[in-house]
């Protein structure tokens, strides 16, 4: 009676489970299609109701109808409600903790106009850079300001986070030490952070690199005990303790032995010091998070990774190239492609398929609007914090440990670690407890002059006249940084204001239509479910506050942890890992340890199907494991005629096999129960790629169905937005059996179980500052507000399929010859009939107003797509109908009434421009950029033409342009 | 030291006073030219630094140079941390008082996409219809929403609230009756809300309407006691304490007595109930707060006001009609403007100059989430509520007042009133105290069944299983309402987010470039300003909750107002006024009080300038005044000559003289004191208009320099941004003998002084949900930074007019031939030489990528250029630049070059769909629509050419299109 939403008898069932206004009403606003749209569209297909597709489509063995054990559905107001009282339990004080996270003042501007604007948190990874050139543009900024600051000339556009940074860092050294790297060490100076060198531990392990962990600078001046080849050596720069070093024995000492140098460092302090890159370091990398991004208890921050002139194409990760399109216009573009999406599976140099777009945005518009003198003036006002806090404790008699330092005072006050730790936090402020002995504190740009004052008097000391800066001449930096024009312009908050609009005009978010990515699931980001994340309370808080002061996040993460294991049936969830690629590595990794536990050393093979998205191949490698890959048929499910024979091939050392549900190719496959029980039989694991659970949720349980693992994707199926290329989050779920080995933390015992495999994210809940978004995504929707999505989206899945077959063949369905949740279309006859490729029609949607489906994947020349459940009906129409008119024109092409080489395809996208230009195409202007149903008045321009991808990889431009060629 | 964004010697001295980092900082951040480049600007104007500026520009005799008293400024974190200390000392509870607010969920995607967006707030009055399209559409959805709801056929674009559009439907029945009508009362119904009736007594009395207040259901019933001819009735339906009656005897009684009929009304109770237009009423009135609309502690909320055919032409404010371009497409612009921003001095319909655009954008996208069906359970919702509580409430004995009713119980409890009020208080709910012996339930759509049970509970009352609807059947509504496409196609949320994202980006606002309007100072709106308002602990309060609720809100308008005495040099402040017009009329009914208080009752004069503002003549006819024009000479200053002459013509009956300071002419008036003086001596008042404050603050006190009175335009000077035409904040500021005179409310005592003129606005503090702006701005800049704003903005000015002069004459300088804040460009030789217009160059401007400034005011055939201390010399050069390009433009129509009847100037704007037509001007493509540095990849688009304004206003449509012709 109080849904107001639901109008007819057709609809499926109501969510309303209680008596709360509007309780269910927001199932309504998430699935896009009206209860009498879904009507129409099961009439289209021959269905009566969600249901019946559902039993026609889903396989009988795998289905289940039971409903999910969640909490009934529950208003926008009601959800806020609780989240605010969830937050009221977290405190957000003064840390002063260090360890990689700082305290940051988040400009208002960037804050609303960046993290809080759905045109750049809805936006998808720029692999159409046409109408992404905004966001491109913003990465290429932060690649410059990173490029800039550690004086390497290549950065990419962001990694997870600082310490798994680190571990990229190590592989690559891996890499390229080649064949003769076997068996050579990787040093690790023992003033790294805890956690980053918890998890190069972990990651090193099944690689077989071994972590050598020592007193670096002293091993370097006395030449003692260091191998005589290593790989390489981390030294972190200013130390975690705080400590500045001269490097150069370090770096002499290491490159005698044939190693790379890596340097995990501090952007803001590199305004002060000699960068890296000018003290000999081969590579360097860290968080980008004090630039004006939020703690958010751990992450999602935008970590970097900059090197050297000859490893750039070693960099894992993306990088942002400058280019030119087809009318000679510069236009930035992600260059050597072909490490991305499409990852070279185990011959990736990386898992790594995502970013920290959001973030690193974030921390290019703080750099912007600071400036090189603002971020001097910061780092020495952090600086002059710290010195006064030394200077301070000195006059007290307190010892410091380090001579020169940057943020990080080092206190020694044997056996009154924890007391003084006390005072300070009664004062409200945190420290670090190094250990009994020995505090740790970090200024920030925050830090007050009262706040010293505190810190001081719990030491029982007072602040004093003279406190001198403790930089060394001889490691303070000389040379410019940031010297282009961006980080000169936007000084004022309207030309900052203008400026981040302008770059979000440029691109093509869900805020204009729909991005039918197959397989990324662009669905709806609620308001609702993105609001809390900028409350203090959830972005405020340090990931190594005292637990008792994050209460509230201890019980949403919770709560979500037991909510996701009953959507997928599993036993147990780590939220820790910070990307899908982590959650994968961080399943195999249990698997590994599983059967280590288990006395089967020796199960090394994990077989993966041709279909595998290209990570599974590449987190396999990286979990030790070697990849065997399973055919599939024709139907373009596995071929189990296959897997028996790589079971009995590989017999006694199959580890897994990585399969996903419903598979890459878009259906679900009847057979997977027995792909299931034939690995199991041969001893291996049953890993369940989560990447297309928005098929399944509320209709089948992979935990339940033979799957011992899987990663989930919080950012596609429960609905964190993709924030134009990250943030990501992938839990992994677990049945009871690989529970124990799920990863841990070193610094948070609660984060996972003891017998965990070390942390896989550098922070204990990886990116918590975000979980409050599937958290209220699962409690607005319900067990059956779940469900319905699923259904609708697969609804919406076959009504495209049905009226495009015959435009474009529908390559696989399964069942009832229905597909899963998504669909591909082969566009293979139509490039043989007219010379139209996958390019063209992309591109030419963009004229039509939309972004394209995913390109040649899983199969090369189709389109995938996936409309998900929040496209209405009349955006699905309006997609259909862009579909059969780009058709219409391929077959113009065809028919030689267009050449083949001057036609409104070969053509797209058109920018403006090409408007005021003479016009000499044989069709018209209004062909060009009006085509079909598009509205002069709510028209997208694509700022650029088509771009050309191999002039930017032939001529890579990553950073700080020589001229401003391509400035407005 | 510690400012990083000062980096010249030429710079001003920094704002910074205290230790706090980046305390000064955020100076930097509203003005928008650096140090650097306001040297420049100086060298151009032959100063060496701005206060010699300010020496040569601002009169010695005015000019105060003693620091404000002011706290020191803040930075953006330290006043966020401040502002959240003030807001946790209010409390926003369970508000069930009614008395024409209530709680509204506003949906989330509405609340961050319209109220959080700068591409709506940061939108001027849709002046410039052409690219105002987005806002005029959702305007004019609010116009089909309330006529569509009351069942009246014209509804204008909004109202300041429920009370003052009483008020003008009050004084335009007075209108309407002509002279018959003078002496004959103004009926109103005695359950009215108790500040609608002391609003409409207190305008009544300068008007000398006699406002005769009896129970006009029981009067109509009988006859008795009716006098013979009425000006009108006004009922509440349904009434403030909540019954439904059938209006139809009242309606006889007043129609049958030469009367109009008001309803004052509640949009939701619509839904169910028959509406006005249907059962006779000639005007409704109303709020539209509770849609979507949070409380704001009583404002900003859109009131509304329809009427039957024959009254649109008397409706007072603004209307937005459908008219069409110069290609024929439909369009929208403000209907009838010359009531508007040329309001017609004496002879206009009302005073109101503004609207409340922001909060009736929310409104009516709020109608259109929630279409008819939505609304109408919503409403059943809540009548279901409201019904359990009467049904609860008689089970238990106590008897509930109205048989039939929609939202509110009445409950007579004898002599128990307080304690049932205090026992609901305890359980979380407020209740209304009618009296000592009855107390008043609302119900809202937040109300749930614990609501219903705590309140019951307070009572000694529980919930009952039979709860019958009481609305009688008689008056159950039966009409279709909001019929329209709009209000069916967005029900999801990504369709709203689309649409409203649609709306957006057909509009041209401050996020895109300059908007250079004279007098309506177009300043940057910081982020860090306008995040508070969001907060649930300022947004989320009623205006009648117990003050203990509100004690970080009586802090704010505490400081605001002291620090708003201080800047003016006044002595006392109201923030009641909720637009400049009532803060105006509010310092003319005080100077009004004070002359009877004196016993200068026959004091009815109020002089005004020729060039003075349309709506001061408007408020003085309001007040009771009698308008004098005093002529301007040659220089724009006001004729003394002539000033003396009417003292004396008038001598006796001077009140007041108003004027505007600076001018209207935008220069500084040597002779201010001398017209204070010359007007004081004959016994009169001063009052001096605020609207060019931003020329004063920190500069000069009119408060000190000899004026009496102020208003003050929070939305102009003080950052509140101008939200697309409301809302504005209008506080009025007087000398300590006026203070007794200020405004005050029936409902809270703190409100104003027991001798105060009663309320100006609905709510005791008008629109204090949005004060956290100007008190946040106040405490960013601190008294250094105000007055370099101020001396940045007569830069800018100055600036513009110096490089703009040999192009545009500037018609009117001060001392030092310097103007102050803004200066007058002459068109006339131009428009005489080459035919251009005004016109042509304020809509060529849009090609450009500008918003024209203030066209043909105070002056015809001129342009008035006011930029702000917000924009930087990048900008400021881009206008000049376009200026001096459209001149040259110009040039060659003179010339013959270009034909007066086709040219890029008469052509203007181009919309992007004249491209794709046949071209057979004699200019180019390029040059209509990239003209100068126009940059193809951040081109704004105008979505229609020009308006046609006199086809719209003779084909008068302001509501629900007969067809979807217009849709997209």
């Amino acid at each position: 009676m109080l849904d107001p939403l639901r109008t007819t008898d057709a609809a499926p069932a109501s969510a309303a489970q209680t008596d709360e206004p509007g309780a269910a009403a927001f199932v309504r606003r998430h699935i896009g299609a009206a209860p009498e749209e879904q009507a129409r569209m099961l009439a289209v297909l021959g269905y009566s109701s969600l249901d019946e597709l559902t039993d026609a489509a889903v396989p009988e063995a795998i289905r289940s109808d039971e409903p999910l054990a969640l909490p009934a559905a529950a208003s926008e107001e009601a959800v806020t409600a609780e989240l605010r009282a969830l937050a009221a339990r977290n405190r957000a004080r003064t840390p002063m903790i260090g360890l990689g996270y700082y305290r940051a003042a988040t400009p208002a501007v960037i804050r609303r106009n960046v993290l809080e604007d759905p045109g750049w948190y809805t936006a998808y990874t720029p692999y159409q850079p046409e109408i992404s050139q905004g966001r491109l543009e913003a990465l290429f900024t932060f690649q410059t300001l990173v490029s800039d600051l550690t004086g390497l000339p290549v950065a990419g556009a962001s990694l997870l986070d600082e310490a798994t940074a680190a571990a990229e860092a190590m592989t690559l050294a891996r890499r390229v030490a080649g064949a003769k790297g076997a068996g050579r060490p990787f040093l690790v100076d023992s003033d790294v952070h805890p956690q980053t060198l918890a998890l190069l531990q972990a990651r090193a392990e099944p690689l077989d690199i071994p972590v050598v962990v020592l007193d670096l600078y002293a091993a370097a001046a006395s030449g003692a005990g260091l191998p005589d080849a290593v790989l390489g050596a981390l030294v972190q720069y200013p130390t975690s303790t705080g400590a500045v070093h001269d490097p150069a024995a370090v770096v002499a000492a290491v490159k005698e032995r044939d190693g790379l140098v890596v340097a995990a460092t501090d952007l803001l302090a590199l305004t002060l010091l000699t960068p890296p890159g000018e003290w000999g370091a081969d590579v360097a990398v860290g968080s980008s998070q004090r630039f004006g991004v939020p703690l958010f208890y751990g992450g999602p921050h935008a970590g970097f990774m900059s090197v050297r002139t000859g490893l750039e194409r070693q960099l894992p990760g993306r990088i942002v190239g400058l280019s030119r399109d087809a009318d000679g216009r510069p236009a930035y573009r992600l260059a050597l492609q072909t490490r991305e999406q499409h990852i070279r599976r185990d011959k990736a140099t990386s898992n790594i398929c995502t970013a920290q777009t959001l973030l690193a945005v974030v921390a290019a518009m703080y750099a912007s609007y600071h400036g090189p003198e603002g971020l001097a003036a910061i780092a020495e006002q952090v600086h002059g914090r710290a010195a006064a806090l030394a200077a301070g404790l000195r006059a007290a008699g307190v010892d410091v440990a380090h001579g020169a330092f940057f943020d990080t005072v080092l206190a020694r006050v044997p056996g009154r670690a924890d007391e003084v730790v006390a005072r300070a936090r009664a004062a409200g402020v945190d420290l670090r407890r190094v250990d009994a002995d020995t505090v740790g504190i970090s200024a920030d740009e925050t830090t007050t002059a009262a706040h010293v004052e505190d810190v001081l008097a719990a030491f029982g000391a007072r602040p004093v006249a003279d406190a001198p800066a403790t930089v060394p001449a001889a490691l303070r930096r000389t040379s410019a940084y940031l010297t282009a024009p961006v980080f000169a312009d936007y000084r004022s908050e309207t030309e900052m204001l203008r400026y981040l609009h302008r770059l979000r005009d440029r691109d093509y978010a869900l805020d204009r239509g729909m991005i039918p990515l197959g397989s990324c699931t662009m669905k709806l980001n609620a308001t609702v479910e993105l609001e809390p994340i900028s409350w203090p309370e959830f972005a405020g808080l340090h990931p190594f506050q005292p637990a008792e002061d994050a209460a509230g996040y201890a019980e949403l993460t919770a709560d979500l942890e037991r909510w996701l294991a009953e959507v997928t049936g599993y036993d147990a969830v780590s939220l820790q890992p910070n990307a899908g690629s982590a959650g994968e590595l961080a399943g195999l990794l249990a698997i590994r340890a599983y059967h280590r536990d288990s006395g089967d050393a020796e199960r090394d093979v994990c077989l993966v199907p041709a279909s595998a998205h290209g990570t599974n191949a590449a987190s396999a490698v990286l979990a030790g494991l070697r990849v065997v890959v399973v055919k599939t048929d024709e139907n373009g499910e596995v071929d189990l005629a296959d897997l028996r024979a790589k079971c009995e091939q590989h017999a006694g050392r199959v580890a897994a096999i990585m399969i996903t549900y419903p598979s890459t190719h878009g259906v679900y496959e009847e057979g997977v129960r027995e792909v299931c029980a034939t690995v199991h039989d041969a001893g291996g694991q049953v890993y369940v790629d989560g990447a297309n659970l928005n098929a399944l949720v509320g209709v089948a349980r992979p935990g339940r169905f033979g799957a011992d693992v899987s990663h989930l994707n919080l950012h596609k199926t429960f609905c964190i937005p993709h924030g134009g290329g990250g943030p990501g989050v992938g839990p992994v779920a677990v049945r009871a059996h690989l529970a124990p080995f799920l990863p841990n933390h070193p610094l948070a015992s609660k984060a996972g179980p003891p017998s965990g495999t070390g942390p896989i994210s550098a922070a204990p809940w990886g990116s918590a500052g975000i979980l409050p978004i599937p958290w209220a995504y699962i409690r607005l929707m319900g067990a059956e507000g779940l469900r319905q999505a699923t259904q609708s989206a697969v609804l919406s899945a076959n009504y495209v399929a049905a009226r495009l077959r015959e435009h474009y063949p529908v390559l696989y369905t399964g069942r009832g010859a229905l597909v899963a949740h998504e669909c591909i279309l082969d566009l293979r006859p139509l490039t043989a009939a007219t010379g139209v490729t996958v390019d063209d029609v992309a591109k030419r949607l963009v004229d039509y107003g939309f972004h394209a489906p995913t390109m040649s994947f899983p199969v090369a020349g189709t389109l995938m797509v996936e409309p998900t459940e929040s496209e209405g009906l009349a955006e699905l129409d309006r997609f259909i109908d862009a579909m059969i008119a780009i058709r219409r024109e391929a077959d113009k092409v065809g028919a030689g009434e267009w050449p083949r080489e001057d036609n409104p395809l070969t053509n797209a996208p058109h920018p403006a421009e090409r408007l005021v230009e003479e016009w000499a195409h044989p069709y018209s202007r209004r062909e060009a950029v009006f085509p079909g149903a598009v509205s002069p008045t709510a028209k997208y321009w694509p700022p650029v033409s088509r771009i050309d991808s191999a002039f930017g990889d032939r001529n890579l431009v990553c950073a700080c342009p020589p001229t401003a060629a391509y400035e407005d």
